[in-house]
């Protein structure tokens, strides 16, 4: 008998036995745990090396890397979940399993945006754990040009900031790339308070963003209500003046303040907590449906009357609902335009196929970027 | 019965089985596993939290993270390897398991030598897993600083490089310092050169630090002799230098070009392949034996003849055999010395206890910094 096949049998933990069990016991229970998470994963792994041999004797790991199945996997592991770890420690556990099993051969090689993002590269390790090789690129553009050459088995870019909002370099390489985007990645991006000291009563200067100051505002008028408030270009600029004062903070991100050596004084302190940078992952192919997915459209027209309704009236006749339409000037003609469209659903179900068949005679052409997992946790 | 104590018995896999197993199959097994898996660890995660309550209502992390028992955990985990995932990538996902199992109340605070992209910041994950907070600090001083005053409930702080030799700097900090070692973790380390190009020909000007000049001196001699070489305070440092201008590199580890964005002109550039550096996990106290521990001393000596063969004879007597050896001036006296002396063994041992006795008599003062588990891959 397998151990992987055996295991939902288990019944709960004994409470009241165990608030009676001495560090011994527990270590001891601990240990039997460990040797049986071990045993599972290392099983984990020869299957998982069957999967790879079953694509030939050749394949690396980006000829079986399937994100719909890791979606799955993942959505199962956080639909099961009752604790008491959370749903995005357990997610990051399960993504360094599959990271770790994937990556026997060789591992994945994954371009990204390197400059000031400490965010993308979060990004890529946020998406495919820490068994990959990441390569930092020095533009978009560049992540784009590794994956199309096969450089980098997979890319990420960002695309769209809550508060920044669409990052249109990015959009615009769809327009002319053969790409496909295979995934998506949400980062959730915290404001602290930042000082040299990390003592709140130092503070009678706050340097930041506008938009950052907007997003803490309630705060600061609590805690803060004296201090002077400082607009500056950018978060990393305002990490940067406070570093050189005694009595000055910075509203920025975490990374901003480890990268110029100040001291959390409090945070997150942001006023709603929506702050989120979306990032695609870019790949050389379309995968099948994970069951929860979102397609992105680019759709050509010519500017013409009633050109977006016609347009958008046959994702609302199926049901798709439409999660972003962003629209840009077409680079091959005057008067063209395009339409970067998000739909729920994989362009393999029936409902997305009627609705692309029905808006084709109004598109001068559409063209699918992509059918992906919607990003979890 | 709990999942967690009847994982011995699992036979192997029937390799003739899977072998004409298709995906399906493969698939379906994999995700018992996975339920499995998580089960066992929402469960270890619980006990966790009853070995945290054991120790009171308030207790913290910091109150019960033991050093001894991780290493013990973790050198059961190589023991029992046998595939096919390699040791360190074991030993990486148990460290995160407890790691998370630690953190669901409060997570540990570690102070490091900043900024962002550092070794030691890699020590710090590398050591207690991604659940912690680091506290990027601008100096080794800093770190010594904000673990005695529990701003930070451990630091990492480097001490020895393979090719370069001590940090004196580091050293230096326990002549004074209360705190304790209670670990160590090995880095080896590879220097890259980074530049924003990518290309040889466009080096001008290399930063990095003047250890990092050192372990790569020939390779520079050889490939950039007519290169200025501009020392700065870190490697990190040095690459956020290099991305700002055309015509500068940077000699620093990977992760540095990845946080800023660089392309590797060349690399590994050292100039001996064993390039490790060891790293101190600085604490407040002393923790018991783990079963392979190393002892770190400070023996203060008057100078005059038969010093140091008095302060070694007690360990070989007592067939304790020494790692290393330093002399340092001491800061009490001008005649003084100081040795920093690492022995096999933990203090609790009685031959330890005897060589410490025997050793008394010859010393001005014996300081015992650590002892602490061995590091494991």
């Amino acid at each position: 008998m397998n151990a992987g096949t055996d295991g939902a049998t288990s019944s709960p933990l004994d409470e009241a036995a165990l608030a009676s069990a001495d560090l011994a016991t527990l270590r001891e229970r601990i240990d039997g745990i460990d040797r049986h998470i071990q045993q599972l994963i290392s099983e984990r792994a020869q299957y998982a090396a069957h999967v790879g041999r079953a694509k030939g004797p050749l394949a690396a790991a980006v000829d079986y890397y399937r994100p719909e199945r890791e979606s799955q996997v993942l959505r199962r592991v956080v639909d099961r979940n009752d604790g008491p770890l959370g749903d995005d420690v357990l997610v990051r556990l399960f993504r360094e399993i599959m990271s770790a099993c994937l990556a026997q051969q060789e591992p994945l090689k994954i371009g990204f945006l390197g400059p000031e993002g400490t965010h993308s590269q979060q990004a890529v390790f946020r998406h495919f754990g820490h068994s990959v090789h990441g390569l930092p690129l020095a533009s978009i553009e560049e992540v784009f040009q590794e994956v199309a050459s096969r450089s980098a088995d997979f890319g990420i870019v960002p695309v769209e900031n809550s508060t920044q909002g669409t990052i249109q370099s990015t959009l615009d390489m769809f327009l002319t790339s053969p790409l496909k985007i295979c995934g998506e990645v949400e980062l959730r991006i915290h404001q602290h308070l930042l000082s040299r000291s990390g003592r709140i009563e130092d503070i009678e200067r706050v340097y930041s963003h506008p938009q950052s100051f907007a997003q803490c505002k309630a705060w600061l008028r609590e805690h803060l209500p004296r201090a002077e408030a400082v607009p500056v270009s950018s978060n990393a600029e305002a990490a940067r003046r406070a570093r050189n004062a005694d009595d000055a903070a910075a509203i920025a991100g975490e990374s901003a303040g480890t990268v110029y050596g100040l001291k959390r004084v409090a945070g997150p302190i942001e006023d709603r907590p929506d702050n989120t940078t979306r990032f695609l992952v870019l790949g050389r192919e379309l995968f099948p449906s994970s069951g929860h997915d979102r397609t992105s459209l680019l759709v050509f027209v010519n500017d013409q009357p009633g050109a977006l309704h016609h347009v958008l009236a046959p994702f609302a006749r199926h049901g798709l609902s439409m999660s972003r339409i962003e629209s840009r000037p077409g680079h091959t003609g005057r008067w063209q335009y395009a339409f970067f469209i998000d739909i729920a659903g994989h362009v393999d179900e029936p409902a997305m196929r009627a609705a692309l068949d029905e808006l084709a005679p109004y598109a001068r052409e559409v063209k699918v970027l992509g059918s992906y997992p919607v990003a979890i946790a």
